[in-house]
C-alpha cells in the first residue's frame, strides 16, 4: 500500500526518527571499558523518568510481561498472598499470572470501564488484619479499556491502614506519558516496557525497584534466575549486565530519554492530556459516541477505547481502517472485543496525527454503516486543539 | 516538536521507508566489476518509467535545474532560438535560463493559472516559416500553480506544421505521478529530478534524451563539460559514470523503481488522480475556495495551489501550519506569493495523509481568520475517497 | 576514535549491513492481519536452520539465558534431577542455574579446555539405573574456552543405555555457524540467541523444542509464566505472540535467515571452518602459541581462546587492542581470566576480517612485550587462506 | 560474499556510522523557517575546514567535476588563457575541461609521479609579461598517482612575479585530510567534493571562493546558469538554496564537520600522515616495491599508488583482491593502468584498516605470482604504527 501506515495502536508506538536513527549502530563489546558510560546513562536517566532517587531501575531483555513476573518472583515466597484488581485485559493477565505462579491471589473483580477503586482496596486490606497480603497490584493505565487509576489513592489506603504490603504498579502504558511518581507514592515495583511512552520498539522490560523490594529480593524464596534482581543490581553497579544486552535498544533508550527531557517531563504529560482532549472531543462532541471509560475520572490520556453503537462490530471498523485506509487502530480485547476500537495517543504524537486518526476512524465507521456525521470528528478535535494551549500554562 | 512532521510541499516528497532503508548502504567502488549491475538496473528501469524504447535515460549528480541546462547546451548552438511559455515560477525560470545562456528566447507569456495553450504554440511556430526555432519548451506540470499541460497537444502542433524543432519537456513534478510518454509524444528531452514522483531525496537530475537530441549533441557547439551527454552515454554504455556517482541514491532509485512497478505505473497515475480528487473536493465543496488553476483541464494531480480569500495572507497560513501544527505546506512563489498555499499530493501518499493535510490546512486557516466551516474539508475529502475506487476500474 | 571498530568478541557479532537495513522499520501493529506473514516466515525459516521437521522453534524476547531457564522450567518438575557438565564459564552458568532453580544437579566437572566427554556422560547415566535423571545438558560450543563438543556422541550414549532423559543442548555460539541437527540427534531443547551466528543484535532468545519436550511442558509443574512454551505455541500457531514482539528483530531475523540460505547452510559451516583454520594457523604456526582447547577434537570453528605465554596478562593485550587499535577481542572469563584472549570468528566474517584480527592481536601482544614474530600471524593465516578453498569442494 | 567489503579506493571513502546515521532523515521543506539553521551550520563549518575567513563556501549538487567547471565559467571570459599542469588522470581531466570549454589552455606536461613543479610554473608565468594568463590551476593531490603538490609554493611564484592571475586549487582528495589554507595561500577557488576527506557519499560539490573570484564572477561573460556563483551566494546569504538541496547530504555534512572538529583538524592531518606512513613502510620495507610518486616530497598522505614489478599486471591484483578477498583497491588509470594499484588512506580510517589493506593486497599479489615475502607488509606497517604516535606531539 502506498504512503505511510498510520499507527494508532497503543503500543508499539511510533518510534521517532531521532530514536530510530540512534539505533542504527554497529554492535559493540558489552564488556568494553567504554560500555558502562552508555548503560549508566540509561539507568540514571530512567531514575528521573521514574521520579525516584531511592529506586533502582532495572532493564530486562523482555517484554513488560517479564517485569510483571520479576516483581512477583523476586519479592515473594511461594504461596504468598497478593491483592489485585481486574478491570481490563492487562490487569486480568497480571492477576492471572499470580495464580499461575502459585500465589494466593485475591482479586477485586471490577467493571471493565472502571479503574482501581480505592474503596475496594480499602475494604480488602482492612479485612486483612494479619497482613497476609504481601503485595498489592495496581494497573495505573489499563490499555485495553483506556482507563487510568489513581495510584496515589491506593498508597493513601495502605498508609491509612498501616498495611505493610508492597505496592506494585503496572505503568506500562503510563510511564513517560502520564505522571508517575515512584518515590512520592512509595511504589515498590513499577513495571513498564520500552514500546509505549519510551518510544522504542518492544524488547526491553523497564522496571524500577524500591529499597524495600530489593530487601525482599535478598531473601525471597521463589525460584527465578533470568529475572533475578540481585544479579542485575550487582552487575549494573559497574555499568554491565549479567547477559548480553541489546546494543541498539540501549542507544535508543538513551536518545528517547534525552528527547523526553528536552521537552520536559511535565510538558510531555501536558501534551498527552492535550492530545487526548482532542480525541475525546471528537468522540463526544463530534461523533456522539461513548468511551469504554465510564467516568471522566477514569479517562486515560494515553489511549481511548471508543464504543461503537449497539448492533455494529468494532472489529469491522478496525479491519476497514487497516485494509482500505492503511491505518492501524487498536482492537477490543476479550470482554470488549467487537465493542470498542482504540486510538492510542501516547508517545511521539502531535495534533495532526490525532486529526488523521480521527479522520481515518470516521471514514472507516461510515464505511461500516455507523451513522456519524462526516467531518464532525475532525471539526471537534480541531476546535479543541485551537482552543487549548499545546504547552503548559506559564510555559 | 513532538510527532512526525507532515510534509506536503510538492518536493522534496516523502521518501518511503523502503527507499530510505535501501539507501543505508556502505560506500562501494564505482569502478568495480559488480557496479554496472546496479547502474544498468537504474537506467533500464527508467526507460520503462519514461515509457521509451528509443530514448536514453541519463542521471546527473545535480538538481532538475541542471537537466534544464543540459537539454539546452547539449543540443543547441550559441544564439539558437528557442520557444518557451511561462505561466508559473518554474516555467519562468527555465525560459529565463535560456536567456541567461545566450539563446534567442521567444516567450509565450501566459496567465498564471493557465497551462501551455496549444493555440499559442501553434501561432508562434506557424509564424516561424524559416524554422529558426530549434527547440520548443513545455512545462508539463507547473509546480508553482498546480497546473498540468497537455504535452501531446504540443506535439500535435509541431507535427501538424511539420516543424522540426526539438521538443523539451519539464516533467519534474509529473514523472512517475502523471502519465508521461517519451516515445508516443516524440519528446526529445524530458527533464526530471529525484525528489518528486521518484520518491528520493534531491540530488539526482533524471533526464531522458531521444536519438534526435543525441544526434544534435554530437555536433552542438554550446560549451559544456560537466553536463555533456556524450561523456555520459559513452560511460553508461558499460554501466559506469564519468565521475563518482552517489551510491546511496542509485540504490534508492533502484528500489523506488521497483516500488513503482510493483504498484504498476498506470495504478500510480490513478492513485495520484484519486488522491488529488479528494483534495480538490475539500477545496471546492468543503471550504468553498478556489484553485490557482483556472479550469479543470489545467488541474494538476500532483499539487494543488489553493487561493486564500481576498484580504488574507497565505504566507501566514503556511507559517501557522508549520509552527503550530508541524505541517509543511508549499509556499506561493513570485506572482502568487501570499495568494496561495500549496498541498503536494505526489509521491508516496495515501488517503489519510491527504485527510491530515486538509485537516491541518483547515485549522491553520481558521487560526488566521479565514472563514471556512470546521470539518468541511475532511468531510468533503473523506466522502470523495469513500465514493471513489483507490484502484483502477477492472483492477 | 577514527575509523571502524573491529569487533571480534564472540557475540554480539557483526550485524551485516543488509540485516541492519532490514531492521530500520517503522513499528507496526503486531495484531494486524498482515503480521503473521512475518512471524511465520521467521518460525518456518528457523526450522530449516535447526534442521528439524518435528521441532517447534520459539522466540522469546530475552537473551539466550532466558531460553536456558525456559528449557528447565517448562519440562521439569520441582526437584527433578539433571545431569550437566562444566568446562567453561557458560556451561558452568547453566549448571548453576539448575541449582538456583532448585533442581537436583549432577555436575560432571571437566577441565577447561576439554569438552563434553562422552565417556563421563556414559558413566553417570549408566549409574542412573532408576532413571532419576530427567534431563541431560550439553554445551555444544563453550564460548569461554573455544571448545566444541560432539552432541551426536552424547545422543549415542543415551540411546545405547536406553536412557529416557531429555537432551538439552546449548547451541548459543554454534547455531548457524557449526552444524547442528535437531532431528537427527534427537535433541529435545536447543537453546540459542540472536547475537551470534544469526548475525542480529542481542534480544531474541531462539530456542527449538521437540514434541517430547512439548509433551513434558503440558504437565510440568515448575512455576513459570513469561517463558511458558504452551502460551507461545498456542499463539504462534496463528502467527501471533502472547506479548508484544520486537518488530525490528523479526524483520532482521527474516533477512538473516535469507542470507544464510542464499549462502547455503553447509557453505556457512564450511566458511566458519575455513576462517577458523586461518586463525589457528596464525596461533600455532605464526605465533607459536597455544589454544585453550587442548586437542584438535575440541577446536571450535566459531571462537578461538588464545593463551598468552606464562608471565603475561591477556587482559592487558585486550585493553591495548581496544584503546590503541580500536579492536575488540574477547576477554578471558573466570578461571581463564588473564590467561586467554579470544577471537570470535563467527557470523558475518571473511578472510580480511580475520587477517585484521590477527594483525591487531599481534601488535597488541608486541606492545605488551609478548615475543611473537612481527608479521608471523598474518603470514600464516594468509598462507592458510591462499591454500584452502573458501567454498566447499565440488561447490 | 560474506563479511564486510573492505573499501580502500581513494573515494568514495568509508562513511562513518555516525555520518550514515545522521543521513537517515525524513525529507523536509527546504524553504521552512528552520532550514537555514542547517544550511548555515554547514557553510560556517566549511569556512573553518577551508581555513578561511574571507572566502565563501558554496555547495553544488554535483560531483567535484562540477566545481571544476564552476571555477572556470564563473570567473573567466570566453577565450581567456589559463595555465595548468598535468601529471595524472585528474590534473589531465581538469586541463582538458579548460580546452573543451573553449579556454586557451597552456599546459605544463609533467611526469606522472611528479607534482606541480614550482619552477615550471615560474617559467611559464614569467614569460607571460602581458598577464594574459587569467587563472592558474594546481592539483593539490593527484589521486591517480598519489602525489601531493606544494600549493604555497605556487602562490609564492605568483607573488614573486606580481602576477595577478587567479589561483585555482583542486583539493578534492586533500581537503580535510591534508592541510589546506585558503586564506594564507590566497587561493581564489578551491574545488572539492563530499566523498573524500569529508567522509560523505558523492553528490555534493564543495567549493570555496575568494572575494577576488566573486568579483570576477560579477562580470565574467562565460555562459553558465546552474553553476552560477551569484545565484548561490545570494540565496545562501539567508540560508537557502536556488534549487532543492539534498536534505540527507546536508545533515551528513554537518555531522562530518562536527566529527572533524571534535578530533581537531590538525590531528586529522596528523592521523592521515601517520596512517600513510604505515602503508609506505609496508611498500618499501616490507614488500620492497616502489610508489608511483617518485620522491618523498611528492608522497601523498591520502592515497598511495603502488607499482607492481615489471611483468606483472596490477589490474589482476585488483581483480583478485575484489573477487576473492572482498577488498576494493583503487585501479591504475590511463597512463598507469596495469602498472599500479592504489590504497586510499583518507577519510575515516585507522591502523587496523590499514593493516587489513596491506594484508589483503599482499595475499592478492602472492596469488598473482608477485614475489613479496608473506607477512612482510603487515610486519613493516605494524612496526611503523607501534613506533609512532597516533596523536600529535604534545597532544
Amino acid at each position: 500500500m502506498a504512503g505511510r501506515n498510520f499507527l494508532f495502536v497503543p503500543g508499539p508506538t511510533n518510534v521517532p526518527d531521532r530514536v530510530l536513527r540512534a539505533m542504527v549502530v554497529p554492535q559493540e563489546d558489552h564488556r568494553s571499558p567504554k560500555f558502562p558510560e552508555l548503560a549508566l546513562a540509561c539507568i540514571q536517566g530512567l531514575k528521573r523518568i521514574f521520579k525516584t532517587e531511592t529506586g533502582t531501575p532495572i532493564l530486562f531483555p523482555s517484554s513488560g510481561t517479564g517485569c510483571w513476573e520479576a516483581a512477583l518472583t523476586n519479592t515473594l515466597n511461594p504461596g504468598d498472598t497478593v491483592l489485585a484488581s481486574t478491570f481490563g485485559q492487562f490487569s486480568f493477565l497480571w492477576a492471572d499470572m499470580c495464580r499461575r505462579l502459585g500465589f494466593d491471589t485475591q482479586v477485586l473483580d471490577l467493571e471493565w470501564g472502571e479503574g482501581a477503586v480505592p474503596e475496594r482496596y480499602h475494604a480488602a486490606l482492612e479485612a486483612d488484619r494479619e497482613h497476609r497480603i504481601k503485595a498489592v497490584l495496581v494497573c495505573q493505565n489499563e490499555t485495553a479499556t483506556g482507563v487510568s487509576s489513581d495510584v496515589a489513592a491506593i498508597r493513601r489506603v495502605l498508609d491509612s491502614l498501616g498495611h505493610p504490603a508492597l505496592l506494585f504498579v503496572d505503568a506500562v502504558s503510563a510511564l513517560a506519558s502520564i505522571d508517575f511518581r515512584m518515590d512520592e507514592w512509595k511504589v515498590d515495583v513499577c513495571v513498564s516496557g520500552s514500546q509505549k511512552g519510551l518510544m522504542l520498539p518492544a524488547g526491553l522490560g523497564v522496571t524500577c525497584v524500591s529499597p524495600k523490594a530489593l530487601d525482599a529480593a535478598r531473601t525471597a524464596k521463589s525460584p527465578r534466575c533470568y529475572f533475578d534482581y540481585n544479579d542485575m543490581v550487582k552487575n549494573n553497579a559497574t555499568g554491565y549486565f549479567p547477559y548480553t544486552p541489546s546494543i541498539p535498544m540501549l542507544y535508543g533508550l538513551r536518545e528517547a530519554i534525552a528527547m523526553l527531557e528536552e521537552e520536559g517531563l511535565e510538558q510531555v504529560f501536558h501534551r498527552h492530556a492535550y492530545l487526548a482532549g482532542g480525541v475525546r472531543a471528537a468522540v463526544f462532541e463530534g461523533w456522539k459516541l461513548r468511551l469504554c471509560a465510564r467516568d471522566p475520572r477514569w479517562y486515560s490520556d494515553t489511549v481511548s477505547a471508543i464504543m461503537v453503537p449497539e448492533g455494529f462490530d468494532a472489529a469491522k471498523v478496525i479491519a476497514r481502517a487497516y485494509s482500505r485506509y492503511n491505518t492501524s487502530l487498536g482492537a477490543g480485547l476479550s470482554k470488549v472485543a467487537g465493542k470498542v476500537f482504540r486510538i492510542g495517543h501516547l508517545g511521539d504524537s502531535n495534533e495532526v496525527m490525532m486529526l488523521a486518526a480521527v479522520a481515518a476512524a470516521e471514514v472507516a465507521m461510515l464505511d461500516c454503516g455507523i451513522p456519524v456525521t462526516p467531518g464532525s470528528g475532525t471539526a471537534a478535535a480541531g476546535s479543541y486543539y485551537r482552543a487549548h494551549s499545546p504547552t503548559r500554562e506559564g510555559a
